[in-house]
């Protein structure tokens, strides 16, 4: 473990396989790490050059005379055992392979040197075959895509384990553009050496680490890795997303990384009974991704407000198909609302305030539905279009989000101008989406976990 | 019919309660139409106003001695009927009714007025309770949300029937914002006298019309509907979204327009009878509606390419989970691809070039896939932030969609930089999807509209 944080915490970073080609990884990872402005000490390795970007070049990181904590590998597979065997004799803690051909291409023989050479001198081995690395916190970075194609995003508490370097990356991409922070980010490729189970420990009892996003095809220890799941998702929860479900996905999966994607069946009995949280596709990992930063429900009653009424009638649709509910409005909460909204609007569960709504109406209905004890979480639903609405309702949502009193969530959808709201709402940390079929869906995900772990706390157990 | 046609193509248009208050109704449709460059005449109507906008003002429709063909109409709810009246008296051809608080609120009464005027005076009414209609060919344009925050698309063939102005309008700002083209927009709110049957057989015959997105809560007249659908649907794909499907739900439904949702089932039957497309949500709603500009499947083999293998193998999940299949590589084939690849990367489908794939080895593939008459659809799946990609892609994949030989669509995920790409491919007809799932889905039901209509053609009849 002490061995995993030193690839994340390196003072000393050797970039093997450094080039001067500028769109070659060993390129592109030099030149991020540089203008990502990490500020240990860097040294570029490759016989070829003397120098790299302004970076003195050596030869073989046996040449480099200070002390290296983690290389970044990026040579052709057939050479990178031996550069493996000179990091271990250097005293290097952990090396990132980012090559490829290894056994996802059938050369199980050179991924067992690595193995070898691992077990010899105690190193941390990420990889082969991945994006490596990315640690917000240092701009410790070995993803070899640049960071004007790629967004790097701010420092958070959400982590990342990933078998495929494109669905983590732009899982990193869309955080970038949200301005969602993130703790670490992990592309493990094939998962030779270091695996999603020594990583779940390693971001089980990281303290940056709220939550664990993880994308796996297939993994080797079955039996280890349900136990981890089960004990890591009671701390902090994990949202998996399992790909190679299918015979033909299988297939794919073992061209993919090397590893066997096994029966789906089976992980679906292993992720339900540790009660993580399972996406089925990119775009739900994005949702339930962001929705734990809300506090836990405390039960399944919804309130709905807006000022779009198709908007109300999808959103309760979607309350109705997912099992959550309805929340119902006494008398007293009804008079209460009659007098936060104009006459000709009903007083009632969802709220459609028509397109005339105000920031101010939006505000006090807020408050309302924040302090009745009878709703348990609140969506908002805003089509920003209208005349009469303007930026002052984020803070209005930005002040109800931070009491911290419910989960509340936002559900707005549009172009360009829209656009701009939800990113200053992502920046705020008030979690928005922009269909509410989803929103309801990504709250149902997020009530059953919220139950599961609130069921240690109060008994509050079953979801149905 | 030729009614209808008159709001869509008026030479002059009356603004009924226009005003200069800028947060209002009735000043926003005035500022649009002028900002808009709507080349008609353009009337004001207000008794409190001598100008607004620079623009004479009328204090009623009577006054103005020219021809009005259409009038546009936002005074409050019990001043409508007297206002339609008149417009029947002046010999306006048709009114559109922005304004709330009819059927919807209980007040039939005056919904009644209104039916009584446009029979009396043959008027052609849209609304009331609605944002109206939107014709980007002449800048017709009633919704009374400002330009820069809800865009207006380009003139193209989709076009729109909404029940609600919310669903309705998100979608002509997504399209605006990817550059997608629209032919006419309608939103007809409680369909007091124009109702979505009416509206469908409109559409129907409207040339500029090639595709209809229809979201409906609760209709009126279910047979005529039921015939109406299966009449048009043949003709011109009709893409719908019925919301009020529980019981919650239907009674948000009748609190929005007035109308009763009914029994979601019978109309799930009705759909399915006329095969039209039936979407779930917004998010779906928007994939669907791009998806006819790709020409008819000729059966349900997929071949996809990608250069991150991880949305290979999730593209293949999807492929197996809908139905489609993912079509088989011959000898000939892997021999010809073998060309086109480097040799690391394995010849099958899904083709998985790894993240050092170039634009040339995506152009030879792309061919490839076209030119194999054992695929009958190409789903390109790209991670633009490698460093090997720039948007030379963009204009190989427009070349292959060009061809109109089979239908490609491109799954491409990512931040700031990946979604400039995706708005390029977009304004190309370029049909892009932001996650695996979603692209497959949609591909799914547009191979069972494609089968239903060439089943006509070629017997071609069952998808299962």
């Amino acid at each position: 473990m002490n061995e995993i944080n030193k690839i994340f915490e390196p003072k000393a970073i050797a970039v093997i396989g450094a080039t001067q080609k500028t769109d070659k990884v060993g390129y592109v990872i030099l030149r991020n790490l540089i203008d990502g402005r990490y500020a240990g000490q860097l040294y570029p390795v490759n016989p070829k050059y003397d120098e790299i970007l302004g970076l003195k070049c050596y030869k073989t990181v046996l040449d480099i005379k200070k002390r290296v904590d983690c290389a970044l590998i990026a040579v052709p597979a057939p050479a990178v055992p031996l550069v493996v065997k000179e990091c271990g004799l250097k005293g290097v803690k952990g090396v990132v392979i980012l090559s490829g051909g290894f056994e996802e291409v059938g050369r199980k023989d050179l991924a067992d040197e690595i193995k070898k050479y691992a077990k010899e001198y105690n190193l941390a081995v990420i990889g082969p075959n991945c994006l490596g690395i990315y640690n917000p916190y240092n701009h410790v970075d070995s993803i070899f895509f640049p960071m004007y194609k790629l967004g790097r995003p701010r420092a958070g508490d959400i982590s990342f384990i990933t078998q495929s370097g494109a669905v983590g990356s732009v899982m990193l991409d869309l955080a970038a553009k949200y301005n969602i922070g993130v703790s670490k980010f992990i592309s493990y490729g094939n998962g030779t050496v270091i695996d999603e189970c020594d990583l779940l420990e390693f971001l089980g009892k990281d303290k940056k680490t709220k939550t664990i996003i993880l994308y796996i095809e297939g993994i080797k220890k079955g039996r280890k890795f349900l136990k981890m799941i089960n004990k890591v998702n009671k701390k902090k929860p994990i949202v998996v997303l399992k790909a190679g479900k299918g015979e033909q996905g299988k297939k794919a999966a073992v061209s993919h990384t090397g590893n066997l994607a096994g029966n789906y069946l089976a992980y679906k009995a292993a992720f339900r009974q540790a009660k993580v949280v399972e996406a089925q596709d990119v775009d739900e990992l994005f949702n339930l991704m962001r929705i734990f930063s809300q506090p836990l429900a405390t039960g399944k009653r919804v309130g709905v407000i807006t000022n779009g009424g198709g908007l109300g009638v999808l959103t309760t649709d979607a309350i109705e198909k997912e099992g959550l509910e309805l929340a119902e409005f006494d008398e007293k909460m009804i008079e209460e609302l009659k007098k936060a909204i104009p006459p000709y609007v009903n007083a009632r569960n969802p709220l459609d305030m028509a397109a005339d709504a105000t920031v101010e109406s939006y505000e006090k209905t807020i408050n309302l539905y924040l302090n009745n004890d009878k709703i348990d979480m609140v969506v908002v639903s805003v089509l920003f279009q209208t005349p009469t609405l303007d930026e002052r309702l984020i803070n209005v949502i930005g002040k109800a989000v931070e009491q911290r009193k419910k989960p509340i969530i936002v559900v707005t959808i549009g172009g360009e101008y829209t656009e701009v709201y939800r990113k200053i709402m992502e920046s705020k940390e008030i979690t928005t989406f922009t269909s509410p079929a989803a929103a309801i869906k990504t709250l149902r995900k997020f009530v059953e976990y919220s139950f599961y772990i609130r069921c240690k706390i109060n008994k509050l157990c079953s979801f149905y």
